[in-house]
């Protein structure tokens, strides 16, 4: 189990969020996803470390971008 | 038939225009909803003129404010 913060731009609304939250929870192995329009933060638990690549498909995927 | 533009306080992206087009196009005697998220007019074209506060009851609704 590992749990990874990523960092998203340009999530303004709650609608924002559930998209991103859909998005990441969607990916193989995710069991949590928590996203936090303030910060711009995503805290999501996997079985396995995920691939970086993929997360910041399913980021832009969702209409945003991951950050760094 | 008549149009009329309201401004509604609130909408931030894309999702919140769906939503508000949503709630107001699906009031009664709507024809049609155009949106606009840059100056937050809502353009809402209906068989008769709306009761003012059906229409602010489904801004709210919809989680926004209709100003004025």
């Amino acid at each position: 189990m590992t749990s990874t913060t990523y960092s998203i731009k340009g999530m303004t609304c709650g609608h924002c969020v559930n998209s991103v939250s859909t998005e990441l929870g969607g990916l193989p192995g995710v069991t949590d996803v928590t996203v936090d329009l303030a910060s711009g933060n995503a805290v999501v638990v996997s079985d396995q470390p995920l691939d970086p690549e993929v997360v910041r498909e399913a980021v832009d995927e969702a209409g945003y971008e991951l950050v760094g």
